[in-house]
C-alpha cells in the first residue's frame, strides 16, 4: 500500500501542492515510481493499493504504466486526511487475513536488499498479531522527526514504550544520544483484520466516516465520496499505534531518507568534488558543499559554501543547507506575499 | 567633458554592453544624469562635450533632454579606445584657452559642494598651467583602483610624484595605510592647449590619429571617423599626466565613488534596520548586511548575510558582498559558456 497524499512545503519551491515530491525527477527516476519498483523488485504481494488525491490520479496511472502494473488498486481521496482514513480506507477494502505493508511514495531506501531482510521481519511479527513500525538509527540530532521509544525485545523486533512527536532542539539531541530511542519512519506492517479493531477500539468514529465514504466497488479506482473531507484527519501513529497494546519496533538500517528538506536532496544527489551538486545552467567560481538547480536562467555564484539554490519559474531560493528547515518559513512567506496582491 | 564610454561588467549581470551603469536606474536616478546635474549645479561652464558610444547616442540624447540641456557637443566614436584618444579629441575641438573638467558619467559624488570646492581649486592650478587630478583619502585596502603618490604640495594641491597601476592586496594595504598615497578618482581638470601639448610631446601617434578622425564640423553631434578604431587604446593619466611635467593632484573628500562593485552600490543605497537593500520581490527571513535586486522572479532568502543576489532576465548572481569582485570571473565564465553553445 503506496501513501502518496503528500503536498510538504519543504522542498518548496520545486515541490508544491500541484507537484508534490514524489513525481519530481529530483534524484533522477520519481520517487513514487521508485517505490513501486521496490515493491515489484521485494516480491511485496500481487496487489498494489495506491492511495492519492484527485489532482495526482494522472500522474499516479502514468507511473504505474511506466512500471508495467496493471493490477493496482487506487483509492482517491476527495481531499487529503493524514494517514489513519486513508489506511482505514485500504484496510476495508482487503481481506482481514491480508497484512498490509504501507509505504510513502517519497521516501529513499539505498539498500533494498536489508530493507527486504526488514520487512520479512515486519511480516512474521504481523503474522502474530503485532502492528509493525521501522526505526531508524538516529544519525543526527534531527526535529523533523518523531522518535520512537525502545521497550522489550519481541522476536526480531522491540515492544514500542512510547511515541513522542517531533522534539525541539534540546530533546532531539537528548533522543539521538541516548541509544533508547528510534526515528519512526512512517512505514508500518500490520495485518488488516488488526488495524481495523484497534480503529474500531481507539477512533470509531474515523472508522465509520471512512466505511461511510466507501463506494460499493472494491477494485480498479475507487473514488472516496465527499464525505470523506469530513473525517477527523490525523496519523495512523497517533491514532492507532500509539495506544496499541502490541505496538512492535523493527530496527531498520537500509540507507532510509524521507527527502524531507534539501540538505537531504544534498546528501542523496551525486556531487562533484568540490562537494557540489549542480544542476542546469550554472556557472560556479570557489563553490562548495552546495546544492544548485536551475531551470532556464543561469545560476553564476561566487565565493560561497554549503548553500542551496533553487530556481524556478516564479522564486529563487536562497538558503544554507544547514537552515533547510527555513524552507517552510519562506513558503508560507510566500503565499501570504500572493494573498496581499 | 563627460565621459560615458565604459561597459564595465563590475556590476554584472545587470550592467552589459548594451546597458552599461551610467543609463541604469541603480540608486534612483540614472548616474549619467546625476553627473549632468552636477555640471549644472556647479556652473562649470556653458558648454558640455559628451564622449560615448554610437550605441548610446540615443540614451545620452534622451539624459540630455530630461536635464533641459540643448546646447550639449557629443563626441560620438567608433568604438571605445580608453580616456586617452576621447580627451584629445575633447581638446582639439574646443579653444586652447579652455580649461577642461572631465568627468566620467558613471560615479557618485554624494557632497557636491566639498566637489565644488575641489573644482574651484583644481581650475586655478589648471589655468596656471597645471594638470590636475582628484585624489581621495584611501578609506580601505582597495585592489580595484589605481593610487598615487604625494609630492611636495603645490597651492591647494601637491606634485604628483608617481601614478600607480591596481596594485596586489598587500600592496594595497601599504599603499593605503601609509598616509602618502591617494586613489585616482579618474578626474581630471586641465586646460585645452597644456593637454595638447603634453600630448603632441608624448603620444603623437594618438594626437595624429584622433585629428585625421575628427570630421570638419566642430559642433552639435560629432561622429568620429572609423580611423579612430585604429588609435591606440590607452588612458589620459598612462599616455600623458603619468609623464608630465607638471601634474599635480587636488585631494577630495567629498563623498566619492566609482560605484565599481556590488559592494558599492551596496553601501550606497538606502538599508533597512537590518542593513538590507532589498529591490524588487523579496522574501527575506532572518537575512542581514544583504544586497538584492530582482526583476519579475520572487528571491525567497533565509539565513545568510552579506550577500549580493541579482536576478536578471538571463542570469541569478550569487556572491558574498565582500567578494564582488568575483563577478568579473563570473561574467566571463558566462560569456564562454554562451561561446560554447
Amino acid at each position: 500500500m503506496i501513501l502518496s497524499g503528500g503536498s510538504g512545503t519543504r522542498l518548496w519551491p520545486l515541490s508544491t501542492t500541484n507537484a508534490p515530491k514524489q513525481f519530481l525527477e529530483l534524484l533522477g527516476e520519481p520517487l513514487f515510481e521508485s517505490t513501486l519498483g521496490r515493491v515489484g523488485e521485494l516480491g511485496l504481494g500481487t496487489t498494489v493499493t495506491v492511495v492519492t488525491g484527485r489532482d495526482h490520479l494522472p500522474a499516479v496511472e502514468r507511473s504505474l504504466a511506466s512500471k508495467a502494473i496493471e493490477t493496482a488498486t487506487i483509492l482517491v481521496e476527495p481531499s487529503g486526511r493524514n494517514t489513519a482514513p486513508a489506511v482505514v480506507a485500504a484496510a476495508l477494502i482487503s481481506d482481514p487475513d491480508d497484512i498490509l505493508v504501507l509505504l510513502p511514495a517519497d521516501h529513499v531506501i539505498s539498500d533494498s536488499p536489508a530493507f527486504g531482510e526488514a520487512v520479512t521481519k515486519a511480516v512474521a511479527l504481523a503474522g502474530d498479531g503485532a502492528l509493525v513500525t521501522f526505526g531508524v538509527e538516529p544519525s543526527r540530532s534531527e526535529t523533523g522527526y518523531g522518535y520512537i521509544e525502545k521497550g522489550q525485545p519481541v522476536g526480531s523486533g522491540f515492544r514500542v514504550d512510547r511515541f513522542k512527536e517531533k522534539p525541539n532542539e534540546d530533546e532531539a539531541a537528548r533522543l539521538a544520544a541516548d541509544g533508547q530511542h528510534l526515528w519512526n519512519s512512517g512505514m508500518f506492517v500490520f495485518g488488516a483484520g488488526q488495524i481495523l479493531s484497534e480503529a474500531r477500539r481507539q477512533v470509531p468514529e474515523i472508522l465509520a466516516g471512512v466505511e461511510a465514504s466507501l463506494p460499493a466497488e472494491r477494485a480498479g479506482t475507487i473514488t472516496l465520496d465527499e464525505t470523506f473531507s469530513d473525517v477527523p484527519a490525523t496519523s495512523i501513529d497517533h491514532a492507532v499505534m500509539e495506544n496499541a497494546e502490541n505496538s512492535v519496533v523493527v530496527p531498520l538500517d537500509a540507507g532510509w531518507s524521507d527527502v524531507g528538506s534539501w540538505h537531504s536532496v544534498w546528501e542523496l544527489s551525486d556531487r562533484d568534488g568540490s562537494g557540489n551538486s549542480l544542476n542546469g545552467d550554472v556557472v560556479a567560481v570557489d563553490v562548495a558543499d552546495s546544492y544548485v538547480r536551475s531551470g532556464s536562467k543561469t545560476v553564476a555564484m561566487a565565493g560561497v559554501a554549503g548553500l542551496v539554490v533553487v530556481v524556478t519559474p516564479d522564486v529563487v531560493l536562497i538558503v544554507p543547507k544547514e537552515k533547510s528547515q527555513m524552507v517552510r518559513d519562506l513558503a508560507a512567506g510566500w503565499a501570504a506575499s500572493r494573498r496581499a496582491d
